[in-house]
């Protein structure tokens, strides 16, 4: 053992030690040589749990999978070289999900930089603006200031990850060889004292006479609570409807506030918004003369159009941190407040009798109408349906699941066919770039804390993240992946290309003509080919005793799809036109 | 007119005017062609107060001054090219010294990028990760969206630049010939409405229990308060030095925490640590359980190794935003919450009766006795000495007088010599990267706000920001300007190489024998040239009622200054050698 190997070992064991003490639970490793050190030193920490993860781009939305649904820092770590180029589409997803990462890429010392040694990129700020932070760190060294510079480096990346906005942050670990770490006796077994440094999470308030001016502006106005994908603790949405309620304000609630699905629906929230805005007599009649804006731009393309049609409204935007997350620019007012905190204050501020209840009756009254107009569509239809699958789920799925929602079509769906419920379902998708990559990995990465787990997605997104579904056999995880297969981009059919046949089916349609049963059984798992609606219940209570990995697949058509999309949309606009506004 | 100069004057001045309603009131600009449009709108606009700066090293410096002095975001204006490198200087001590800035560099169209267009640089991420955010903005257009844009851009800019930790930010404008905006009618005088952003300045507060468990760490302690630079409004002195009586800790106040000099002085704070800290007996004898520190790390060399040898010690690092000002990395406490809050939730919370009145009364003896030893020195000396002036200061500059400090051996002699008073003086440096560059300007930009004004600087840094001083004439600033003149730089007469002479004058001591005398002239300044104490008190009066530039200049000897300084220090050294400790 040289002295080199100890020197690192005590270096790079202090650094682990601090990430822990800080709050890091997870690590997701993917082999690799330069990483071995940091790779054996975190195996062998006591509590610290392990992830491997052969695919770095994998690997990366498992891990960020994993940081949703537990709200912790989640440890990311590869080799040198193009290894941590793959860890980009989920750095940057993270970023701007604002989900905690530690995300750490091991590099050749600085002589071996920049003159041709092999499997050696340019690592510095290789992430660009897409993390909250990055330190180039020191060559291993022992000295006491270099340990307590490691730990001090450990537990500001901690954080920094988690201060509002939340968000990755990297570390590059420059290592000479010999790269194995000396293991006997475990450097984590040692009575050293481990002075750590204790972080304390504080909150953004607002103060009272500001809470009192909002107060003021909402008074007996026709105000909307908007609210996007933000997962707060349990006690929110009551708050968060409570409040609504005592202002006269409906909620219009995207699927991934949580406020569709928290438990309750005795006082209800506005969830056919999507196709009530689509109707311009709605857009014209319902104009808001306030709204108070929550989390991410809602995934509804209408009511952002609506939203921007307001022009007059006072436009209040809760964003902890420095987040101006308002592509619309409508914000007129910008609070950098904690949510739970805000509505909170305002709750004990507002008076109940200032509510314009007209206004929040009509509201009720549209939603009521529309959702009745797509569950009686919805019971017309015999086959297989992409929207018939979302209300089935709706209907089914086990009390306390979580459910991942891939990008594209899913979450769409989800949006206009997924309805106010007093059940407890947690909705998850990948909105801050909306990419199609990572599906798989992330909803894996999710079904470690959270069950029982289930994700929804088309079969272009399963392709694309297939090597993902390994994980699933490694480490024993249990989920139900619910695939619809129009075989290609159903999307698409949507867009305007679509009406011209040239090119079509080549650049849009990308048909794969991958057997989803054949890809099942080449990662173990258990697989439901499904015909009609009887199937598709069955195979969800049967996945729900099956461990492992369940996948049902919906085979659908493309062009079928669009039809009865947009049949409901006009049923419900039909039945709109009978209504006075 | 051209349609496009309707559409740049619409779309700029709707930005300047979101600039203005967000809480700008100052714009330094530097002329040139490029940033015509911008310059012309902002001397337009009927309430934004513009500085007119040649030279675009000392605007930066001087709007760093105004914007540290009236703590609002200041605006930057230059043309393309090399005119934006200029700026780095301050942009780089903004970010350090978190200071709000609003750095406009206006830039070609993207058609004259990349092609060898002349006075044409890639200004993209010009400041690279020393601003906290950058912009490039649209090419103007007056579509109702691309006035919203740079409206939200002109709101986001300065709620970004204020935001804890404050610093700067940057926007860089693409423009297109030609150049000339549309004044008549003045785009600001149109009744048009000008829905803006309101910024809700909201503060970072830690919870009840969290401030019990300091307490608990606090109680009976051997504890300290640490404080560096840091400007907090009125009343924070106040607060402080109160919390510092409850808990029994000293309070250790950096000239530029304010804390010396907030206009009482009944309960004492230690001024004499870096004399005393300098002693190995103190070192030792006097170690702190806790630490609670504030602001920035403290001027003093000594106080900082002190702190570094606590190793048991709990370090409470109060820091807001993501801030971690910690270069010994002695944390084992990181709180982000706002200084002011914290004290008062402390106060609120802590036992009076728990304090260790023992250690809090040493250390006031041993302050007591050093301070009485250099004031005993100070008095037999007769000649002008560097120390001496920092006492003449201390107890001749008017009530309410703020002194800007210049880097290098200026701030140090502050820091040993400057005592507590219950005079009301504000001190003020750039301590963010301890630049002796843009000295001049940053007092010239501060003597806008503050008044009166005084600055006490080297010659060296006197002479690299001489241009800083047409600012004076230009804009008929009052300004008191005290240049020790040691012909040379100072400090290197205490650094090791001073002890051998080869190149030491060429390389360290670099004397420019330039006459302050006539640079005074040359600005029109009163010009003093001082030869006894008697004098330099008559100078301080005299320039109290002349107004304009005051150019006061004291000749010292670099060589004697070293032999003085480190008598003062032999001399506390044996005094504190009787007491037992």
């Amino acid at each position: 053992m040289t002295q080199h190997q100890i020197e690192m070992t005590r270096y790079l064991s202090s650094f682990i030690e601090e990430l822990v003490q800080a709050g890091v639970k997870d690590a997701v490793i993917s082999p690799g040589s330069r990483s071995t050190p940091l790779a054996m030193l975190m195996a062998e920490h006591p509590t610290l749990k392990i992830y491997v993860d052969i695919d770095e781009r994998s690997a990366g939305f498992f891990a960020l999978g994993l940081a949703k649904a537990s709200h912790r820092p989640v440890v990311l770590l590869c080799t040198s070289g193009t290894a941590a180029a793959n860890y980009m589409p989920a750095v940057v997803e993270a970023n701007l999900s604002q989900i905690p990462l530690v995300v750490l890429t091991s590099d050749r010392p600085h002589e071996l930089r920049g003159v041709g040694a092999p499997q050696t990129i340019d690592q510095i700020h290789l992430y660009g603006h897409h993390v909250k932070d990055f330190v180039d760190m020191a060559l291993p060294e022992d000295r006491p200031e270099m340990l307590q510079y490691a730990k001090w480096h450990g537990a500001r990346a901690v954080d920094l990850a988690l201060k509002a906005p939340s968000g990755p942050v990297h570390l590059n670990f420059p290592l000479r060889q010999p790269l194995m770490p000396i293991l006997d006796p475990s450097p984590f077994s040692g009575e050293e004292k481990r002075h750590h440094v204790h972080i304390y999470l504080t909150k953004e308030t607002v103060e009272k006479d500001l809470l009192n001016q909002i107060i003021a502006v909402c008074h007996g106005k026709k105000g909307l609570i908007v609210i996007g994908d933000l997962d707060k603790a349990e006690g929110f949405a009551e708050k968060l409807v409570e409040l609504s309620l005592q202002l006269g304000f409906p909620v219009l609630a995207d699927p991934l506030s949580q406020i569709r699905s928290f438990g309750k629906n005795d006082i209800k929230v506005i969830d056919q918004y999507d196709s009530l805005l689509r109707i311009d007599r709605v857009k014209q009649a319902m104009k808001a003369d306030v709204v108070i804006r929550f989390g991410a731009m809602p995934v509804s393309k209408f009511l952002s159009q609506y939203l921007d049609t307001l022009d007059d409204a006072r436009h209040f935007v809760v964003d902890p941190g420095s987040s101006w997350r308002d592509p619309i620019k409508a914000v007129t007012d910008m609070i950098h407040c904690e949510e739970h905190v805000f509505v909170e204050e305002l709750l004990t501020t507002v008076d109940y009798t200032q509510r314009n209840t007209e206004w929040y009756d009509q509201w009720q009254r549209l939603n009521t109408l529309s959702k009745a107009t797509v569950n009686k569509y919805l019971q017309t239809i015999e086959g297989l349906d992409e929207g018939k699958v979302i209300s089935e789920l709706q209907q089914h799925l086990p009390n306390n699941a979580t459910l991942y929602i891939g990008n594209s079509m899913p979450i769409r769906d989800i949006d206009t066919f997924f309805q106010q419920t007093e059940r407890h379902i947690k909705l998850y998708a990948n909105r801050g770039a909306n990419g199609i990559d990572g599906n798989v990995s992330t909803a894996l990465g999710m079904s470690v804390v959270k069950q029982p787990m289930y994700a929804l997605i088309g079969d272009v997104t399963f392709f694309h993240d297939m090597n993902g579904l390994l994980m699933s056999r490694t480490n024993q995880l249990n989920m139900t992946l619910i695939v619809i297969n129009n075989n290609g981009g159903g999307i698409f059919s949507f867009l305007p290309q679509a009406d011209s046949p040239r090119h079509y089916e080549q650049l849009f349609g990308t048909p794969t003509d991958i057997s989803i049963e054949k890809a099942t059984s080449l990662y173990d798992g258990n697989y439901y080919g499904i015909s009609d609606w009887e199937e598709f219940q069955d195979a969800l209570d049967q996945s729900a005793h099956d461990k492992g990995l369940n996948i049902i697949e919906i085979k659908t058509n493309r062009y079928e799809n669009v039809v009865t999309h947009r049949s409901v949309w006009d049923n419900i606009q039909e039945v709109i036109g009978y209504e006075s506004l």
